[in-house]
């Protein structure tokens, strides 16, 4: 698998909101209304990770939620990352 | 609200099997056997932190949960983060 630096990311990251190249991985903060809504977000990312069996790194306190994706077997950025990254942003969409 | 300091709070911790003090807060490291049981006991902590409105720092990378406690209206932890540890635990038993 082709991994990404933070120079090479860059053309992707372009179409990703406020997603950012941080330490090896790709990040985002999100926030919320309250947790509740932190809460859905964080089951729906649960569901949609065993999906695609590619599972992010996730920080929750209330209506905070921050996500890291790094593919392990690559150690690195990968389209693994950048595609879980895209299905993320859709579940905000709907 | 009285809160707890390294020593003051050891008395407590000695009845919650593997919970720390570490940086003003309270904490624990959870390990699962997958991703899913992870993600089910993520969401039995959220429902319970909604009820008694007292919500954790909370990290997961597939099987491993990481929980943080601590008092922010306090600036410390207090009982309520001793009493929410136990509830997390009881989460376990059943």
């Amino acid at each position: 698998m082709n991994t990404y630096d933070q120079h090479t990311a860059q053309p992707l990251l372009i179409n990703l909101l406020d997603w950012e190249f941080n330490s090896n991985g790709i990040e985002k903060k999100f926030m919320f209304k309250n947790f509740n809504q932190a809460l859905g977000f964080i089951v729906q990312i649960g569901i949609l990770a065993e999906k695609v069996n590619h599972h992010p790194e996730l920080f929750n306190v209330y209506n905070k939620v921050n996500i890291r994706l790094f593919t392990h077997d690559a150690n690195g950025v990968t389209d693994k990352d950048f595609n879980m990254a895209k299905e993320i942003e859709k579940l905000l969409e709907q």
